[in-house]
Formats: structure tokens, sequence, C-alpha cells
């Protein structure tokens, strides 16, 4: 299986300072895999108990920290992905953050303030359900957001988004060189299939709540969307901080993908439990005849 | 199931305005339950997945938060408890805090100010590996502690830990009036079980790094702690934030008690996905329309 999953991670994978067009990726895409439902619930449960493992590693081994970003169109499945690949692990040790509209007090400072305030600790995994990258696609696509920001007019010129993306990377970069390690999801569903699930969302009475008016309006603007998420991914796809493009028409499909990465980005960090020195070694076995004999 | 984890809850729950003492609380108690290891995992796996279902309805509804707070000596089982209760959750959702060692920025503010700031918003689970009762546990028991928290000397008088009692209920009553349910779990394990636990963390080297020599340190202060933790549960186990007194020496059945109290918990919240209104209805029969056609 391990092999299986570092393939498939690598297929998805959007290589650095390179071009980045949607068209060539298939929502669809499930590598040939054709699995029942109950067949890759089993595998992803396979995933979930590697996963437990190297995380209580990581934990333990105090050093790393994981950040995980999940970006994508409404109902392309970030809630049900990150539920699905992550129940399973402790959550002492995982730390998911949704993020919303920012308040008054954040959009009083710069742009990335507030998901630095959410960075996870050493020893952590860290989700971000939404990110930083909402700087570059919502408010790109409606401009009276950017307005609402309150920056000096005389900053906010032509180049405002190239800006922001070299800022993005430099952010990331200097998270990287300090321990905390960055995989980006694009979560990639089709018109068509976002279509069929914002409806099951009208027709459940359980899953009204998780609509709202806005996504109907957001889906007409698509294709600015589209084209902010191709420029975004192209301009911040690193390789020290990469985008998979994850097929997610197919749910069980995604979220195999998903937990490959992640279990993979685990793997490489070559995680152990702390060894201790021959002073400690030396004072654990003082300390040990102590509680021996009391 | 759902009586019998009613009853088990029932059983441990430290009644509000008396007297506790641990010699009437067995640690070993199992409430003559007797399940191999294998069983007492099907259990548990059970009540994991009747957790998930009310934790996601927790979410939805986004009106009550729970607090769920453990305390217990060193090795009596509050990250593994934590860990396999909780594991199978989703981690959107639950928020998990240890607190160490306070900062100076944290010395610098009243006692409960760092605990106020990690309480979980709506709709989630917050848990404390361990928690503002360390302000009269381990400052009580080590008053060296107490003087580096910089209060002004005539506010230290003998009365400090009654009034911290007293701040404390008061700060939780507030909390349950408005919308956060609080549960507290006292991990109540023998003398005998903490040095077997000890032991065995200094004999497996992938276990060496979670001991500390402290901990054989506390231990010789086993009296003071037990006089601490008795008047301490006495004097803050309320009707709005009872404590359990879980018997911890088998670690099964502190996993099942905890995990019944949890579901009888959030079972009593009525939880239920938001209803939404016949206004909101019209506007989401328009809206269906819209993107039906899209």
């Amino acid at each position: 299986m391990k092999k299986a999953g570092r393939k498939l991670a690598g297929r998805y994978r959007v290589g650095a300072g390179g071009q980045f067009r949607l068209e060539g990726w298939d929502p669809a895409d499930t590598a040939g895999l054709a699995l029942t439902k109950e067949e890759a619930a089993t595998l992803l449960g396979k995933g979930a108990d590697e996963l437990l493992a190297l995380q209580d590693k990581l934990y333990a081994q105090d050093r790393w920290a994981v950040l995980l970003v999940f970006q994508g169109m409404d109902a392309a499945g970030k809630d049900g992905t990150i539920k699905h690949v992550m129940s399973g692990v402790n959550p002492q040790g995982v730390q998911v953050h949704s993020f919303k509209e920012p308040s008054a007090e954040e959009l009083d400072h710069d742009f990335l303030w507030r998901a630095s305030r959410r960075l996870p600790e050493r020893g952590n995994i860290g989700i971000f359900n939404r990110s930083h990258y909402e700087e570059v696609l919502v408010v790109r696509v409606h401009e009276e957001i950017l307005e609402a920001q309150k920056l000096p007019p005389e900053l906010v010129t032509k180049k405002i988004w190239e800006e922001r993306y070299d800022d993005i990377n430099s952010f990331e970069r200097h998270l990287d060189r300090n321990g905390t390690v960055i995989r980006k999801f694009f979560l990639n569903v089709s018109r068509e299939e976002q279509k069929k699930r914002l409806l099951a969302r009208l027709d459940d009475p359980d899953k009204n709540w998780k609509f709202s008016s806005a996504d109907a309006e957001e889906r007409r603007l698509w294709k600015e969307y589209v084209r902010a998420y191709e420029e975004m991914i192209a301009a911040t796809s690193t390789k020290w901080a990469p985008w998979y493009a994850v097929p997610a028409d197919n749910k069980w499909f995604t979220r195999i993908v998903v937990s490959s990465v992640i279990t993979q980005t685990l793997e490489d960090l070559d995680l152990s439990y702390p060894k201790i020195g021959t002073k400690k070694r030396r004072e654990l076995a003082r300390v040990r005849k102590v509680i021996a004999r009391s």
C-alpha cells in the first residue's frame, strides 16, 4: 500500500514555477481505482491507523509542526474530507481552524495576521479549513471586500495580487525553514457535481443549515473563481509548500488521496520517540531506585 | 447500553456541597463489570460512534459548548483517556489544551486568565488536560509557586484557597449560564498503580521521554496532594459543574466511565440539526430553482 499511496500523492502534486490550467485536471479521475464504498472505507481505516501511529511520534518528538491547508469551491468536500481523514487521530495534537469572515480586529491587521495566530504548535498537526488563500480568491473576485480591508489607497495597485502571492510564498518559506511542514489541498470539484451537492443540501432538511444563499451567488461567479484558483496555484505551488489538485467528484477518492499525502509527508519526516542522553539515563536509573522503594 | 451508561455516570458523580474523602472511593472499582480487553475496546468503539453522531449535531446547532476538565496525579491516565475516548470524533469541533507551566505573560494576569483564553467556542467540545484547578493543587502543595505569582502580599492571606474555590465556582457558573456545559473528571489512581506505571515508563525506551524526574518528587508529596484534591473536590463539585471521581487503576474502565459521562451530557442537551424558518424556507425554494437551471 505504501508504494501505491506514494504514487497517488505524486500524481496530483502541482509542480513549482509553472503554469496551472484546470482543464488538464479531471475532477472525476480515480487513477484507475474502482472501489466499492466498503472497500474505500476499509482502505481509509487502514490509513487512519497509520496516521495515528505517525502522529503519536510527531507529538512525542515535539520538533516538527504540520500545516494542512484546504481550499475549494463550495461543496467541494472540505469539511467531509477533514472529518473522514482526521477522525481517528488523537485530537490532542490536532488543531482545526475554519476561517470565516474576518472580524473587525482582524481587518485592522495585515492579511496574514489572523493566519499566523492559528498556526500549529510543534508536535501538532494544524488544519486550515479555508485559509490565507481566501485573500487572493474571494477577495479578488469581490472587489468590495478588498475595499473593506481599509488599506491606504496608494498601496492598492495593479500589482496587489502578485505582491500577495509573493508575501504568501515568503511567509510559507519562513515557516518551512523553521520546522512547519506545509501541504496544500485544492479540492477540485466539477460544476456539475457541485450542482448535485447543493441541490442535495436543499432537499435534506438535516442539511438545510449547511446551505447558504451565498453559495448560489458564488456559483454564478464560477469562471472568475476558476481563473483566480489557476493563477494562485501556479504562483504559490512551491517546493517547500506544494499544492495538490485533488479530484473531488468522488468523495471516497478525495479522502484516499488526502490521507496518502499526509501519511507520506509524516513518513518523510523520519519521526521517532525522543532518545535520552547518557546523563539523563543515569538520572532515570537513580530515580528508578527511589520509586521502586517508595 | 444507554441505561447502563447512565448508571455508571451517576455512580461516580460527586454530590454538591458535601464532604469528599478519597478513602470512600476505590481506584480499582469496576462496578462489577469484568470485560476482556477486546470486549472493552468494542464497547468503547460503540461509545465513540454515538459520540461522533452527537458531536455532529452539537457542531451544526452551534448553541452549546462543552468543557471537559481532566485532573489526576501523574500517570493517572489523562493523556491516554483523552486519546482513546476522543479519537474517533471529528477534530473539527474539538479543542484540546494541555496546561503546562504558566508563561511570564500568563503570570502577569489573574489566575483564571489563561483558562478563559482556551475556552471552547459554541458548537465545540473543549478539553482541558490539567486546568485552572492546578491553581489550588500544585500551587497549594508548593508554596514557592504561589510566591512566583507576584500577587500583592496583602492579598495572600489564609483565606486564599477558599477565595480561589469561590472564584472558580463563580467563573464556572457564569460559563454554565451562558451555554458552556462543564464536566470535570478526577482520575483516581492508587499509589500502588502509579508506582507500576512510572516504573513501566522507565523500563520502556519509547516511553522514557514521558518520564519527568519531577514525577518522582511529586510522588513523595502524595499525602499533601490527596488533601488538596479532597478539599478542592468538596468545594467545587457543584450542580452546574460536577466532579466525577473516576476509578483509574483499570484503564479500560476509566475510559468507559468517561465516555458514558460525555455521551450522557450530550444526550441531555437535546441536540438537533438547526431547523429553518418559513422565510428562509421560501428563500431556499427560490434559490433551488436558480441552481437547478444553472
